[in-house]
């Protein structure tokens, strides 16, 4: 049966996947000029960060965009783990600029930044206007931006292939942000040659933040399980898990957990498969969403008093949010397993555990358990406590995540303040 | 290290991912209004099938674009396995209407019929110059098409997820095509509604189709081992297999060897999944190409004499396209296997057959024995000799397989004539 207008049901019937440009391949930042040509581009705003202005990467971008004959200004401003004033910094140069279009070679802070750029600049509003709910007030972006074209720098967000601008609201303490597919980059360069200097520790954090999009994506709240929309127009990017983010997903989790390791020890080919799996992680969860991981890390990144992660800015304290996320994910799938045992024990699987003879029971503790071994394999603290926090922070943790609906909504189980409490205290320390 | 100039190399070492906007899910149809809308339309030419012309699909597609204000004027005259004539009708109907957007509500025949209205109604030129080299001039589309939505009817062609156009130059009695980025539609509208109704014969003939798109994307020569081009613009659209159409494919390969009987058999979930793997497959043969099994289909299709299949149109004698494929496939795949062995086994391992201890010597074997057994359950006529072609027929499909070269030229094992007569040959029986 066939109906003129969408029908109306209780739950979510239908699923959109959202495009992504992918250009993949050593020596792709040298197209850079080509792709900004074919978008008719003649004027850039090239965002970047003080550590990557003089650095290859941009020396690259520049060649590339000069020879293509391309007005190319850099703004290198760009603040790692960004904030709503270091955005503003950036709108007021789009502002000032007159720019047609914009190229962010850096980490996800970089390209977060560009999109804030583009978005602000093309429709100038109050700054909480497309902030999400509950923290700003969720305003769709009322058209298409500029061509924006994103050069990664670090393995880590996806955020090349996703409409999503993360930040620190520096009033409230808390990581929020702005999504909309329309803030999606128009072309990804994935360029393995760009990643091969990240630091160790800085390598092992952007891996385990894709590993954690992954398996997020993955677990997350089945769209047809999510109330359906009384209009298409309101159906949101976080569509909850699906048959074609679940495609990306289960790829990227086999090849974090099959070269993370060798990756941050310096080998060239899986520092490319990092670099390919956190686009494909980036599709998985630009589609499907992100749960309770990476809505408890937003506090945990605000809240830093005095943690200085190795070959990281050292101007201020921070935990950089990979490290975040992944102290929070072993406890949350612990927790979560029971409402998708197979899926859990499937995201195991494809981490390279032994599951045959693994019951449904165990499935929350067969994933937590292989996050736990890459964890350790790869330098990460044990557990919240190894960051700083004791249990007489859990309060303040438990109330930085309740804002975080636009992700935390997509749990496969419900939950409430004493299950959030539950997962900060079984984070505290996992060996 | 990095160039500020594409890297000259003898191989490829850049691949892309070109965008698939997909809406999935039952009732998806009655969203094609929104979407139009979303898209800035305001009159629109809705291009089908005699067949489909009174149907639900289209009546679905009509209440949907009303009731979004769009003005809708429909077309029914596109032929099933469409020839440069029922094109050019097509386009001179494109250029009557001053549309300002194209749906196409029906299989690939419809949708190809519309990308090719599209580009000569927006770009008019002589009929050769965007045809495929070397039948015709090869031409790059000049720049952006009109809006495309396409409602696909059958699970077979993915002619949604596309830039590819394929018909039957009359004068030649070849199949060709034209591919171009630009023809791919804006969006597809996947919904499990629209294909219920097909005869059991379409629906194993579209999913043998999806299941060959597949494998082929997926055996098809690396990207890594294809000439590097001078300049990026010169990239093919078919870039051989590639870790991001690998991702596709490996999925679509699954899915129609665990759905198609089912699906023919009329059960609505499987039908929904082979919907879907044809999107999948489409995206993966997009990216990456087809190679031989489509090659020789061509002149298979083209040469008939008088076979007429079950259920389709009976005004003139055809084999349907997903036949004409999956008759040369077995025999392909047992020759090629020898050049990527691994592959070959991962793909009859993917259809479910049990590869353990199955060494790369049998790989093909392994291939041609699954796709054999699939080929039976879903009551595909035995071999060329089934259709109606004897040996003498022999020089006739080599020279139709020819010019080709799109698509032959992916083929992961070099060959020539004699090698394709000896694959004629096999593919004459195999049971």
């Amino acid at each position: 049966m066939i109906g003129p207008v969408p029908r109306r049901t209780a739950f979510e019937r239908i699923v959109t996947l959202d495009a992504a440009n992918i250009k993949f391949g050593p020596g792709a930042t040298g197209e850079t000029g080509f792709e900004a040509r074919r978008l008719g581009l003649l004027r850039v705003m090239v965002l970047t960060d003080p550590r990557l202005r003089d650095g290859p990467q941009v020396a690259a971008v520049q060649a590339s965009l000069g020879g293509a004959g391309i007005d190319a200004t850099v703004y290198d401003r760009v603040r790692v783990e960004p904030t709503d004033r270091s955005f503003r910094e950036a709108i007021q140069e789009a502002d000032r600029g007159q720019y047609d279009g914009f190229v962010a070679v850096g980490g996800g802070s970089v390209i977060d930044t560009a999109k804030a750029a583009n978005l602000y600049h093309t429709y100038p509003a109050d700054f909480l206007d497309y902030v999400n709910h509950p923290v700003g007030r969720g305003r769709p972006v009322p058209g298409p931006l500029k061509p924006l074209i994103a050069v990664p720098t670090t393995a880590g967000t996806g955020s090349e292939t996703t409409g999503v601008a993360i930040f620190d609201l520096e009033g409230l303490h808390a990581k929020t942000g702005i999504a909309h597919r329309a803030l999606k980059p128009t072309v990804g360069i994935v360029d393995p040659d760009n990643t091969r200097s990240m630091p160790p520790l800085a390598a092992a954090c952007t891996g385990l933040d894709v590993l954690s999009h992954a398996i997020e994506s993955y677990t997350a709240l089945p769209y047809t399980q999510r109330p359906a929309p009384d209009d298409p127009s309101l159906r949101p990017a976080y569509q909850g898990s699906n048959p074609m983010s679940d495609v990306w997903s289960a790829r990227a989790i086999e090849m974090v957990a099959a070269n993370l390791p060798a990756a941050i020890a310096g080998d060239t080919e899986p520092q490319a498969q990092m670099l390919l799996a956190a686009t494909f992680a980036g599709i998985g969860f630009g589609n499907a969403g992100c749960h309770l991981p990476h809505g408890m890390s937003y506090p945990v990144s605000s809240n830093v008093r005095d943690f200085h992660p190795e070959g990281y800015p050292d101007d201020h304290p921070m935990i950089p949010h990979g490290m975040s996320v992944i102290l929070n994910a072993p406890a949350v799938f612990r927790w979560t397993a029971p409402a998708e045992p197979q899926r859990h024990l499937q995201a195991a699987a494809l981490m390279g555990a032994d599951v045959s003879g693994v019951g449904p029971d165990d499935a929350g503790e067969a994933t937590a358990n292989a996050i736990i071994d890459l964890m350790r394999r790869t330098g990460m603290p044990n557990g919240l406590s190894g960051v700083g926090y004791t249990p007489a922070d859990i309060d303040v943790l438990v109330r930085g995540t309740l804002p975080q609906h636009r992700v935390t909504k997509l749990s496969p189980r419900p939950f409430d303040e004493a299950d959030l409490r539950g997962m900060f205290e079984s984070a505290m320390r996992y060996w």
